[in-house]
């Protein structure tokens, strides 16, 4: 199979959009009509997979990339797996690259377990990529470079667009503590794994709300994708990205959740996929400007 | 409800056994029979349910809590997430204080989905508490507070037992680096929040493999539960885990999982209810001795 950062590179390039749409099945959120009669977790499931199923359908061709937050499914129990499985499969059947979130971390065999429950190729998902958290040090990402060197890829957190997050990250300096360690090990595994636009399978997430630390970030892993979360409702622009990427104006794959998927406010009535394809559409030009242009 | 950490207390007391049975279906380790024509993930997921639902009735009255590790489930796709539900529900029904191993770590709406999935009493599990790995900073950890205030406890990961995950929890001395900083942010926490046995809601993981730092730990987090990986397995002995509990002998969970699930070697046969109820008693009872004797 395509290296995983060679799937991503092209797909961003072919689209001219480096643009990744969060899919968050908030029910609070969902259009009108998929929640009416919707009570119980298997009709709440089938609302979020209908929702989803509707979201990739009018975003395809329009972005390269989605993102399922696994814990919008988890909540729902087994149906809303259920439904996460059918929208990873839909995603990946239409040509978007996968990212699944689920900030996965542990060690050993339960390491191994998740690579099969995320990303392996017979596994129940197959995503492209995952979201992992780094806490429990380099045995909780090693059993992943096993499916990086398949075709897969990963994201590790290493600086989070959360106020919080820099007390715990950080060390005196923003590239010191726990996070400039992880960005080192990220940058040891992509240096024997480059594709052929010198991007490797391991990326980072660095928040959108960091344009002062971005271009530390990004000299100190200069092959590795950053997945950048922070856009629009967390109050970054697609200015606030450009220290993400590299020179060439690639490496920074921008997220945007309900940015696209909601209106403003309430809920969207039996037109929810035209407000869901302008601001998709909306997303995609503003970074392509921005970032691209 | 009676405060998460006075539950378990009591129940520890109940037994003299601070034990905590992980539940981990390795595939290739479940007792030959349950194994018999096994294949597709339905059937696997059968046959996970049948082993821990049976390891549940024989280990009821022996040690007070169960550790479900969600990645061996998750594995198995949806019909995997339906037996953990069946796991989770039959632990709580007899009695068992249920530790649910997932580990996870996110913030915002997406956090408060975690503990929808997890611990809400309205939720697909409901879970007595669940593990935490706090990358994120403090607010991947805060959303579950409100749970906790309703009955629920929390393990935070803050030092482990694998060997490389001292170079990124730690900074020059122990309890610097981001592990000391969880470490003060769980005792904060837990002072306004004591129960009958002076413990909060709050826990912590910390491996049983660092019998020197233990201690170092206890000292900062006084009135937190440590759950304790790496007994046995691992290579770590009962009084090992001195360090980790109070001086009356509790604060200290310990875990075994594969020690007491399977046989040494290969795959048990018939009788493995027998062969997991005689390890679960000598696990239970080395505890006793050596923690409460």
């Amino acid at each position: 199979m395509t290296p995983f950062a060679d799937r991503l590179t092209d797909a961003v390039l072919a689209l001219r959009a480096p643009a990744c749409v969060g899919l968050d099945p908030h029910l609070d959120r969902l259009p009108a009509p998929l929640m009416a009669g919707a009570g119980g977790r298997e009709a709440l499931a089938a609302a979020a997979r209908t929702f989803c199923l509707g979201v990739i359908d009018v975003i395809t061709g329009v972005v390269p990339s989605v993102k399922p937050q696994v814990a919008f499914f988890e909540a729902l129990g087994a149906p809303g797996v259920a439904a996460l499985e059918d929208v990873v499969h839909a995603a990946r059947d239409a040509g978007l690259v996968v990212v699944l979130d689920a900030k996965r971390g542990d060690i050993g065999s339960t390491a191994r377990a998740y690579v099969q429950g995320t990303l392996a190729a017979d596994g129940p998902l197959g995503a492209d990529s995952v979201t992992l958290s780094p806490y429990l040090g380099t045995e909780s990402l090693a059993p992943f470079l096993g499916a990086t060197d398949e075709g897969a890829g990963v994201f590790v957190l290493v600086r989070t667009s959360n106020p919080g997050a820099a007390a715990w990250q950080h060390g005196a300096d923003a590239t010191d503590g726990i996070a400039g360690q992880v960005a080192d090990w990220i940058t040891a595994s992509n240096t024997t794994r480059l594709g052929a636009h010198r991007f490797g399978p391991v990326g980072a997430v660095i928040g959108a709300t960091l344009p002062k630390e971005a271009p530390l970030w990004r000299a100190r892993m200069p092959h590795a994708w950053f997945l950048v979360p922070g856009y629009g409702a967390q109050g970054a622009s697609a200015t606030d990205c450009r220290g993400h990427a590299r020179e060439d104006g690639l490496g920074a794959l921008v997220v945007s959740a309900r940015g696209v998927l909601y209106p403003s406010a309430g809920r969207a009535g039996d037109d929810w996929k035209d407000g869901v394809l302008a601001r998709a559409g909306a997303f995609a030009e503003d970074l392509r400007r921005n970032l691209l242009g």
